[in-house]
Protein backbone atom coordinates (compact mmCIF):
# COMPACT_ATOMS: atom_id res chain seq x y z
CA UNK A 1 0.00 0.00 0.00
CA UNK A 2 0.86 3.30 0.11
CA UNK A 3 1.94 5.85 -2.55
CA UNK A 4 4.07 5.19 -5.48
CA UNK A 5 7.58 7.35 -5.45
CA UNK A 6 6.81 8.92 -8.13
CA UNK A 7 3.36 9.90 -7.07
CA UNK A 8 4.67 11.46 -3.76
CA UNK A 9 6.22 15.19 -3.52
CA UNK A 10 9.23 16.04 -0.60
CA UNK A 11 8.05 19.74 0.89
CA UNK A 12 9.47 21.73 3.53
CA UNK A 13 7.77 23.18 6.66
CA UNK A 14 8.64 25.59 9.47
CA UNK A 15 11.34 26.71 6.85
CA UNK A 16 12.86 23.46 6.55
CA UNK A 17 12.94 22.04 9.82
CA UNK A 18 10.70 19.57 9.16
CA UNK A 19 10.60 17.89 5.73
CA UNK A 20 7.33 15.66 4.51
CA UNK A 21 6.19 13.42 1.66
CA UNK A 22 3.00 14.57 0.31
CA UNK A 23 1.16 12.88 -2.85
CA UNK A 24 1.84 14.66 -5.76
CA UNK A 25 -1.59 15.21 -7.09
CA UNK A 26 -4.11 14.43 -3.77
CA UNK A 27 -4.60 16.47 -0.64
CA UNK A 28 -1.77 18.58 -0.40
CA UNK A 29 -0.72 20.66 3.40
CA UNK A 30 -0.26 23.91 2.78
CA UNK A 31 -0.05 27.17 5.49
CA UNK A 32 -3.24 25.54 7.35
CA UNK A 33 -1.95 22.88 9.40
CA UNK A 34 0.61 25.02 10.42
CA UNK A 35 -1.16 27.76 11.79
CA UNK A 36 -3.21 25.45 13.61
CA UNK A 37 -0.21 23.70 15.40
CA UNK A 38 1.18 27.33 15.87
CA UNK A 39 -2.09 27.74 17.78
CA UNK A 40 -2.10 25.18 20.18
CA UNK A 41 -0.52 26.25 23.10
CA UNK A 42 0.87 22.64 24.41
CA UNK A 43 3.40 21.82 27.09
CA UNK A 44 6.27 19.07 27.38
CA UNK A 45 4.69 16.13 28.63
CA UNK A 46 1.45 16.66 27.07
CA UNK A 47 -0.96 14.47 25.05
CA UNK A 48 -2.24 15.70 21.17
CA UNK A 49 -4.85 13.85 19.43
CA UNK A 50 -5.27 14.87 15.66
CA UNK A 51 -8.78 13.65 14.48
CA UNK A 52 -8.20 13.59 10.51
CA UNK A 53 -4.15 13.98 10.69
CA UNK A 54 -3.47 13.26 6.59
CA UNK A 55 0.11 12.96 5.80
CA UNK A 56 0.65 14.35 9.91
CA UNK A 57 2.00 18.16 8.82
CA UNK A 58 -0.19 19.73 12.27
CA UNK A 59 0.76 17.40 14.37
CA UNK A 60 4.20 17.08 13.10
CA UNK A 61 4.88 20.70 13.34
CA UNK A 62 3.58 20.92 16.62
CA UNK A 63 5.86 18.83 17.71
CA UNK A 64 8.63 20.48 16.05
CA UNK A 65 8.01 23.86 18.46
CA UNK A 66 7.13 21.69 21.26
CA UNK A 67 9.15 18.43 21.42
CA UNK A 68 8.02 16.75 24.53
CA UNK A 69 4.62 16.14 23.51
CA UNK A 70 2.74 12.56 23.16
CA UNK A 71 1.28 12.67 19.69
CA UNK A 72 -1.46 10.42 18.24
CA UNK A 73 -3.17 10.98 15.04
CA UNK A 74 -6.17 9.15 13.10
CA UNK A 75 -6.31 9.31 9.40
CA UNK A 76 -9.15 6.80 7.84
CA UNK A 77 -7.03 6.75 4.56
CA UNK A 78 -4.71 4.06 4.54
CA UNK A 79 -1.85 6.03 2.01
CA UNK A 80 -2.39 8.77 4.13
CA UNK A 81 -1.54 7.08 7.11
CA UNK A 82 1.42 5.36 5.52
CA UNK A 83 2.67 8.52 4.64
CA UNK A 84 1.65 10.14 8.31
CA UNK A 85 3.93 6.79 9.22
CA UNK A 86 6.92 7.68 6.92
CA UNK A 87 7.02 11.34 7.87
CA UNK A 88 7.15 10.61 11.31
CA UNK A 89 10.15 8.18 11.21
CA UNK A 90 12.06 10.24 8.83
CA UNK A 91 11.66 13.56 10.87
CA UNK A 92 12.44 11.48 13.88
CA UNK A 93 9.41 12.52 15.94
CA UNK A 94 7.10 10.05 17.50
CA UNK A 95 4.08 9.64 16.18
CA UNK A 96 0.87 6.63 16.77
CA UNK A 97 -0.66 7.09 13.61
CA UNK A 98 -4.28 5.03 13.96
CA UNK A 99 -5.64 4.59 10.55
CA UNK A 100 -9.70 4.71 11.94
CA UNK A 101 -13.15 6.99 10.96
CA UNK A 102 -13.03 9.49 13.46
CA UNK A 103 -16.59 8.04 14.19
CA UNK A 104 -15.93 4.87 14.52
CA UNK A 105 -12.50 4.99 17.15
CA UNK A 106 -10.33 1.55 18.23
CA UNK A 107 -10.31 0.92 21.67
CA UNK A 108 -6.53 2.32 22.27
CA UNK A 109 -7.65 6.16 21.01
CA UNK A 110 -10.93 5.80 23.09
CA UNK A 111 -9.67 4.51 26.17
CA UNK A 112 -7.19 7.32 26.71
CA UNK A 113 -8.19 11.31 26.82
CA UNK A 114 -6.14 14.23 25.71
CA UNK A 115 -5.01 17.21 26.92
CA UNK A 116 -5.37 18.72 23.29
CA UNK A 117 -7.08 17.91 20.36
CA UNK A 118 -6.59 19.75 17.08
CA UNK A 119 -8.26 19.18 13.81
CA UNK A 120 -8.37 20.49 10.18
CA UNK A 121 -11.43 18.79 8.89
CA UNK A 122 -12.38 18.78 5.13
CA UNK A 123 -13.36 22.32 3.88
CA UNK A 124 -15.95 22.01 1.59
CA UNK A 125 -19.41 19.73 1.67
CA UNK A 126 -19.64 17.06 -0.88
CA UNK A 127 -23.09 17.61 -2.33
CA UNK A 128 -21.75 21.27 -3.06
CA UNK A 129 -18.59 20.25 -4.69
CA UNK A 130 -17.97 18.60 -7.84
CA UNK A 131 -16.63 15.31 -8.20
CA UNK A 132 -12.47 14.85 -7.75
CA UNK A 133 -10.75 12.52 -10.09
CA UNK A 134 -8.53 11.34 -7.31
CA UNK A 135 -10.38 9.76 -4.60
CA UNK A 136 -7.91 10.08 -1.71
CA UNK A 137 -7.97 14.52 -2.29
CA UNK A 138 -11.82 14.59 -2.37
CA UNK A 139 -11.69 12.60 1.31
CA UNK A 140 -9.46 14.91 2.08
CA UNK A 141 -11.08 18.18 0.80
CA UNK A 142 -14.80 17.15 0.72
CA UNK A 143 -16.32 16.44 3.64
CA UNK A 144 -18.77 12.92 4.65
CA UNK A 145 -18.96 13.59 8.33
CA UNK A 146 -20.37 16.80 9.79
CA UNK A 147 -18.57 19.12 11.76
CA UNK A 148 -20.77 18.56 14.55
CA UNK A 149 -19.22 14.91 14.60
CA UNK A 150 -15.85 15.57 14.53
CA UNK A 151 -16.36 18.52 17.24
CA UNK A 152 -18.57 15.76 19.60
CA UNK A 153 -15.67 12.86 19.04
CA UNK A 154 -12.59 15.72 19.96
CA UNK A 155 -14.92 16.61 23.02
CA UNK A 156 -14.97 12.99 24.08
CA UNK A 157 -11.24 12.72 23.88
CA UNK A 158 -10.66 15.64 25.87
CA UNK A 159 -9.59 15.47 29.35
CA UNK A 160 -11.14 18.04 31.93
CA UNK A 161 -9.79 21.04 31.25
CA UNK A 162 -8.50 20.30 27.73
CA UNK A 163 -8.28 22.46 24.66
CA UNK A 164 -9.51 21.66 21.38
CA UNK A 165 -8.65 23.36 18.06
CA UNK A 166 -9.93 23.86 14.66
CA UNK A 167 -8.90 25.87 11.76
CA UNK A 168 -11.88 25.89 9.03
CA UNK A 169 -13.19 28.26 6.33
CA UNK A 170 -14.39 31.06 8.00
CA UNK A 171 -17.88 30.68 6.56
CA UNK A 172 -18.62 27.68 8.68
CA UNK A 173 -18.45 29.83 11.87
CA UNK A 174 -22.15 29.23 12.34
CA UNK A 175 -21.74 25.23 12.63
CA UNK A 176 -18.74 25.06 14.72
CA UNK A 177 -20.22 26.85 17.35
CA UNK A 178 -23.50 25.10 17.09
CA UNK A 179 -21.58 22.08 17.78
CA UNK A 180 -20.22 22.94 21.34
CA UNK A 181 -22.46 22.04 23.70
CA UNK A 182 -22.58 22.50 27.53
CA UNK A 183 -19.45 20.48 28.26
CA UNK A 184 -17.22 23.09 26.14
CA UNK A 185 -16.59 27.02 26.89
CA UNK A 186 -13.93 29.97 26.69
CA UNK A 187 -14.68 29.65 23.08
CA UNK A 188 -12.49 32.03 20.97
CA UNK A 189 -12.61 32.46 17.24
CA UNK A 190 -9.03 34.26 15.64
CA UNK A 191 -10.18 35.42 12.05
CA UNK A 192 -7.48 35.12 9.50
CA UNK A 193 -7.98 38.16 6.67
CA UNK A 194 -5.48 37.88 3.52
CA UNK A 195 -5.38 41.40 3.74
CA UNK A 196 -6.25 44.19 5.98
CA UNK A 197 -9.93 45.56 5.07
CA UNK A 198 -10.81 42.04 3.57
CA UNK A 199 -12.69 39.22 5.27
CA UNK A 200 -11.66 36.81 6.86
CA UNK A 201 -11.06 33.28 5.01
CA UNK A 202 -9.99 31.27 7.31
CA UNK A 203 -10.71 31.08 11.28
CA UNK A 204 -9.01 29.73 14.20
CA UNK A 205 -11.69 28.26 16.75
CA UNK A 206 -10.12 27.09 20.32
CA UNK A 207 -12.51 25.67 23.19
CA UNK A 208 -12.00 24.46 26.48
CA UNK A 209 -13.14 21.56 27.87
CA UNK A 210 -14.94 22.91 31.42
CA UNK A 211 -14.20 26.27 30.14
CA UNK A 212 -16.59 28.83 31.33
CA UNK A 213 -15.01 32.29 29.97
CA UNK A 214 -17.39 34.00 28.02
CA UNK A 215 -16.88 33.44 23.67
CA UNK A 216 -14.19 35.91 22.63
CA UNK A 217 -13.52 37.15 18.87
CA UNK A 218 -9.78 37.86 18.66
CA UNK A 219 -8.06 40.35 16.95
CA UNK A 220 -7.31 39.11 13.42
CA UNK A 221 -4.12 37.37 11.59
CA UNK A 222 -3.68 39.21 8.79
CA UNK A 223 -1.33 37.29 6.47
CA UNK A 224 -0.28 39.89 4.03
CA UNK A 225 1.25 43.34 3.59
CA UNK A 226 -0.37 45.58 1.10
CA UNK A 227 -3.74 45.81 -0.89
CA UNK A 228 -3.00 43.38 -3.83
CA UNK A 229 -0.78 40.36 -4.41
CA UNK A 230 1.88 42.11 -6.27
CA UNK A 231 4.21 39.58 -8.44
CA UNK A 232 5.28 36.08 -7.02
CA UNK A 233 6.24 37.43 -3.60
CA UNK A 234 4.27 35.80 -1.01
CA UNK A 235 4.71 39.13 0.89
CA UNK A 236 3.80 37.85 4.06
CA UNK A 237 3.53 39.75 6.68
CA UNK A 238 6.75 39.85 9.21
CA UNK A 239 4.69 37.57 11.99
CA UNK A 240 3.41 35.57 10.07
CA UNK A 241 6.55 34.40 8.31
CA UNK A 242 7.78 33.59 11.77
CA UNK A 243 5.38 31.33 12.44
CA UNK A 244 5.54 29.46 8.69
CA UNK A 245 9.39 29.85 8.00
CA UNK A 246 10.59 30.19 11.86
CA UNK A 247 7.78 27.87 13.45
CA UNK A 248 7.24 30.23 15.89
CA UNK A 249 3.88 29.88 18.33
CA UNK A 250 0.65 31.87 17.19
CA UNK A 251 -0.90 33.87 20.46
CA UNK A 252 -4.86 33.59 20.02
CA UNK A 253 -5.37 36.07 22.67
CA UNK B 1 -45.68 60.76 32.93
CA UNK B 2 -42.19 61.01 31.46
CA UNK B 3 -39.16 62.08 32.99
CA UNK B 4 -39.31 65.48 34.71
CA UNK B 5 -37.28 67.97 32.79
CA UNK B 6 -34.19 68.73 35.00
CA UNK B 7 -33.82 64.43 34.96
CA UNK B 8 -32.80 64.91 31.58
CA UNK B 9 -29.51 66.16 28.88
CA UNK B 10 -29.85 67.84 25.69
CA UNK B 11 -26.97 65.38 23.93
CA UNK B 12 -25.95 65.90 20.55
CA UNK B 13 -25.35 62.62 17.80
CA UNK B 14 -24.13 62.68 14.66
CA UNK B 15 -22.01 66.27 15.02
CA UNK B 16 -24.88 68.22 15.80
CA UNK B 17 -27.18 67.12 13.55
CA UNK B 18 -29.22 65.68 15.67
CA UNK B 19 -29.84 67.08 19.70
CA UNK B 20 -31.33 63.98 21.68
CA UNK B 21 -33.03 64.24 25.34
CA UNK B 22 -32.05 61.14 27.23
CA UNK B 23 -32.54 59.97 30.79
CA UNK B 24 -29.68 61.90 33.13
CA UNK B 25 -29.06 58.87 35.14
CA UNK B 26 -30.58 56.10 33.19
CA UNK B 27 -30.01 54.23 29.67
CA UNK B 28 -28.08 56.76 27.86
CA UNK B 29 -27.01 55.90 23.82
CA UNK B 30 -24.20 56.42 23.60
CA UNK B 31 -21.96 55.21 20.07
CA UNK B 32 -23.58 51.79 19.73
CA UNK B 33 -26.84 52.98 17.98
CA UNK B 34 -24.88 55.81 16.17
CA UNK B 35 -22.77 52.74 14.61
CA UNK B 36 -25.87 50.49 14.12
CA UNK B 37 -27.74 52.85 12.00
CA UNK B 38 -24.45 53.72 10.12
CA UNK B 39 -24.59 50.31 9.31
CA UNK B 40 -28.12 50.33 7.69
CA UNK B 41 -28.47 50.54 4.00
CA UNK B 42 -31.86 51.39 4.12
CA UNK B 43 -32.62 53.72 0.87
CA UNK B 44 -35.54 56.49 0.29
CA UNK B 45 -38.99 55.03 1.05
CA UNK B 46 -38.01 52.15 2.50
CA UNK B 47 -39.66 50.82 5.89
CA UNK B 48 -37.61 50.84 9.11
CA UNK B 49 -38.60 48.95 12.44
CA UNK B 50 -36.59 49.38 15.61
CA UNK B 51 -37.17 47.09 18.21
CA UNK B 52 -36.66 48.58 21.32
CA UNK B 53 -35.94 51.69 20.14
CA UNK B 54 -35.41 53.41 23.85
CA UNK B 55 -35.22 57.29 23.76
CA UNK B 56 -35.24 57.04 19.28
CA UNK B 57 -31.03 57.49 18.64
CA UNK B 58 -30.83 54.39 16.07
CA UNK B 59 -33.82 55.20 13.96
CA UNK B 60 -33.01 59.11 14.11
CA UNK B 61 -29.99 58.79 13.20
CA UNK B 62 -30.70 56.18 10.48
CA UNK B 63 -33.37 58.86 9.06
CA UNK B 64 -30.75 61.98 9.25
CA UNK B 65 -28.61 59.83 6.71
CA UNK B 66 -31.95 58.32 4.89
CA UNK B 67 -34.51 61.43 5.54
CA UNK B 68 -37.01 58.57 2.97
CA UNK B 69 -37.50 56.10 5.57
CA UNK B 70 -40.90 55.15 7.66
CA UNK B 71 -39.76 54.89 10.40
CA UNK B 72 -41.30 53.03 13.27
CA UNK B 73 -39.82 52.25 16.94
CA UNK B 74 -40.92 49.74 19.72
CA UNK B 75 -40.22 50.80 23.14
CA UNK B 76 -41.82 48.74 26.18
CA UNK B 77 -40.79 51.53 28.77
CA UNK B 78 -43.50 54.40 28.25
CA UNK B 79 -40.97 57.00 29.88
CA UNK B 80 -38.44 56.11 26.97
CA UNK B 81 -41.57 56.31 24.81
CA UNK B 82 -42.23 59.44 25.94
CA UNK B 83 -38.75 60.99 24.91
CA UNK B 84 -38.53 59.22 21.74
CA UNK B 85 -41.49 61.09 20.66
CA UNK B 86 -40.25 64.21 21.66
CA UNK B 87 -37.04 63.23 20.10
CA UNK B 88 -38.87 62.50 17.15
CA UNK B 89 -40.89 66.10 16.98
CA UNK B 90 -38.12 68.48 18.13
CA UNK B 91 -35.75 67.14 15.39
CA UNK B 92 -38.60 66.76 12.94
CA UNK B 93 -38.19 63.51 12.03
CA UNK B 94 -40.71 61.05 11.36
CA UNK B 95 -41.27 58.38 13.95
CA UNK B 96 -43.94 56.19 14.80
CA UNK B 97 -43.30 55.31 18.59
CA UNK B 98 -45.22 52.25 20.32
CA UNK B 99 -45.30 51.47 23.71
CA UNK B 100 -45.40 47.64 23.70
CA UNK B 101 -43.59 45.02 24.86
CA UNK B 102 -41.67 43.07 21.46
CA UNK B 103 -42.93 39.98 22.75
CA UNK B 104 -46.60 41.10 22.07
CA UNK B 105 -46.53 43.72 19.70
CA UNK B 106 -50.09 45.31 18.81
CA UNK B 107 -51.60 44.21 15.68
CA UNK B 108 -50.58 47.82 14.01
CA UNK B 109 -47.07 46.47 14.00
CA UNK B 110 -47.55 43.14 13.00
CA UNK B 111 -50.06 43.52 10.26
CA UNK B 112 -46.76 45.18 8.35
CA UNK B 113 -43.34 43.88 7.29
CA UNK B 114 -40.31 46.20 6.80
CA UNK B 115 -37.74 46.39 4.74
CA UNK B 116 -35.17 46.57 7.46
CA UNK B 117 -35.52 45.96 11.22
CA UNK B 118 -32.76 47.25 13.77
CA UNK B 119 -32.12 46.28 17.24
CA UNK B 120 -29.47 47.32 20.15
CA UNK B 121 -30.81 44.40 22.27
CA UNK B 122 -29.67 44.89 26.30
CA UNK B 123 -26.18 43.71 26.38
CA UNK B 124 -26.40 42.07 29.99
CA UNK B 125 -28.47 39.00 31.47
CA UNK B 126 -30.41 40.24 34.27
CA UNK B 127 -28.97 37.21 36.35
CA UNK B 128 -25.09 38.05 36.08
CA UNK B 129 -25.46 41.65 37.20
CA UNK B 130 -26.24 43.69 40.05
CA UNK B 131 -29.54 45.25 40.44
CA UNK B 132 -29.64 48.66 39.26
CA UNK B 133 -31.30 51.62 41.73
CA UNK B 134 -33.00 53.27 38.12
CA UNK B 135 -35.39 50.39 36.93
CA UNK B 136 -35.68 51.95 33.50
CA UNK B 137 -31.68 51.98 33.09
CA UNK B 138 -31.81 48.08 34.88
CA UNK B 139 -34.66 47.32 31.96
CA UNK B 140 -32.85 48.95 28.98
CA UNK B 141 -29.27 47.18 30.45
CA UNK B 142 -30.24 44.29 32.16
CA UNK B 143 -32.25 41.39 29.77
CA UNK B 144 -35.84 39.76 30.00
CA UNK B 145 -36.39 38.66 26.83
CA UNK B 146 -34.25 36.05 25.32
CA UNK B 147 -32.07 37.29 22.64
CA UNK B 148 -33.76 34.59 20.25
CA UNK B 149 -37.05 36.20 20.75
CA UNK B 150 -35.76 39.34 19.27
CA UNK B 151 -34.38 37.85 16.57
CA UNK B 152 -37.44 35.89 16.28
CA UNK B 153 -39.75 38.95 16.33
CA UNK B 154 -37.96 40.35 14.01
CA UNK B 155 -37.55 37.98 11.66
CA UNK B 156 -41.21 37.72 11.67
CA UNK B 157 -41.69 41.65 10.66
CA UNK B 158 -39.27 41.19 8.14
CA UNK B 159 -40.23 41.23 4.25
CA UNK B 160 -38.73 38.72 2.19
CA UNK B 161 -35.73 39.81 1.54
CA UNK B 162 -35.60 42.37 4.32
CA UNK B 163 -32.32 42.91 6.32
CA UNK B 164 -32.22 42.19 10.05
CA UNK B 165 -28.95 44.69 11.52
CA UNK B 166 -27.97 43.70 15.58
CA UNK B 167 -25.58 45.34 17.51
CA UNK B 168 -24.37 43.49 20.58
CA UNK B 169 -21.76 42.73 22.76
CA UNK B 170 -19.16 40.39 21.08
CA UNK B 171 -19.72 37.90 23.85
CA UNK B 172 -23.22 37.09 22.68
CA UNK B 173 -22.22 36.09 18.59
CA UNK B 174 -22.62 32.50 19.50
CA UNK B 175 -25.99 33.11 20.84
CA UNK B 176 -27.05 35.38 17.99
CA UNK B 177 -25.98 32.91 15.77
CA UNK B 178 -27.79 30.39 17.45
CA UNK B 179 -30.60 32.74 16.89
CA UNK B 180 -30.84 32.66 13.37
CA UNK B 181 -33.09 29.46 11.22
CA UNK B 182 -33.60 28.63 8.05
CA UNK B 183 -35.62 31.89 7.70
CA UNK B 184 -32.62 33.89 7.57
CA UNK B 185 -29.17 33.55 5.48
CA UNK B 186 -26.51 35.41 4.49
CA UNK B 187 -25.16 35.98 7.68
CA UNK B 188 -22.01 38.76 7.98
CA UNK B 189 -20.55 39.76 11.35
CA UNK B 190 -18.38 42.91 11.16
CA UNK B 191 -15.91 43.04 14.59
CA UNK B 192 -15.65 46.64 16.38
CA UNK B 193 -12.28 46.58 18.29
CA UNK B 194 -11.21 49.27 20.25
CA UNK B 195 -7.80 49.24 19.13
CA UNK B 196 -5.82 47.00 16.63
CA UNK B 197 -4.19 43.71 17.98
CA UNK B 198 -7.57 43.93 20.46
CA UNK B 199 -10.22 41.38 20.80
CA UNK B 200 -13.84 42.85 19.30
CA UNK B 201 -16.08 44.27 22.25
CA UNK B 202 -18.87 44.90 19.94
CA UNK B 203 -20.09 43.29 16.86
CA UNK B 204 -22.68 44.31 14.00
CA UNK B 205 -24.75 40.98 12.61
CA UNK B 206 -26.68 41.55 9.86
CA UNK B 207 -28.53 38.95 8.21
CA UNK B 208 -31.35 38.89 5.24
CA UNK B 209 -34.87 36.81 5.49
CA UNK B 210 -34.76 34.46 2.79
CA UNK B 211 -30.73 35.20 2.00
CA UNK B 212 -28.76 32.11 0.48
CA UNK B 213 -25.22 33.58 0.65
CA UNK B 214 -22.40 31.97 3.00
CA UNK B 215 -21.73 33.80 5.99
CA UNK B 216 -18.91 36.28 6.21
CA UNK B 217 -16.55 37.22 8.49
CA UNK B 218 -15.77 40.94 7.56
CA UNK B 219 -12.87 42.69 8.55
CA UNK B 220 -12.90 44.50 11.51
CA UNK B 221 -13.77 48.30 12.80
CA UNK B 222 -10.79 49.51 14.54
CA UNK B 223 -12.20 52.65 16.94
CA UNK B 224 -9.28 54.07 18.22
CA UNK B 225 -5.97 54.88 17.23
CA UNK B 226 -2.49 53.68 19.16
CA UNK B 227 -2.34 51.02 21.37
CA UNK B 228 -3.25 52.87 24.61
CA UNK B 229 -6.18 55.83 25.53
CA UNK B 230 -3.85 58.92 26.00
CA UNK B 231 -5.28 61.42 27.98
CA UNK B 232 -8.68 62.75 27.26
CA UNK B 233 -8.76 62.95 23.61
CA UNK B 234 -10.83 60.60 21.93
CA UNK B 235 -8.20 59.79 19.13
CA UNK B 236 -11.31 58.05 16.69
CA UNK B 237 -9.65 57.15 13.67
CA UNK B 238 -10.67 59.10 10.70
CA UNK B 239 -13.33 56.63 9.00
CA UNK B 240 -14.88 56.07 12.59
CA UNK B 241 -15.10 60.03 13.10
CA UNK B 242 -16.88 60.14 10.01
CA UNK B 243 -19.50 57.77 10.94
CA UNK B 244 -19.72 59.25 14.53
CA UNK B 245 -19.38 63.31 13.30
CA UNK B 246 -20.58 63.30 10.33
CA UNK B 247 -23.00 61.17 9.71
CA UNK B 248 -21.07 58.76 7.42
CA UNK B 249 -22.36 55.41 6.41
CA UNK B 250 -20.73 52.27 7.74
CA UNK B 251 -20.36 49.60 4.78
CA UNK B 252 -20.21 46.20 6.06
CA UNK B 253 -18.45 44.19 3.44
Amino acid sequence: MGFARQLVTEDKFLGGQLVLMQPRDGYRAGVDPVFLAASVAAHDGESVLDLGCGAGAAGLCLATRVPGIRLVGVERQADYADLARKNSFDNDIDMDVVEADISDLPSEVKEESYDHVIMNPPYHLRERSTTSDDAGRAAALFEDTPLATWIDVGTRRLKQRGYMTIIQKAERLPEILRGFDDRMGSILVKPLLPREGRAAVLILVQARKGGRGEFRLASPLILHDGAEHVGDSESYRREVSAILRDGAALPLW
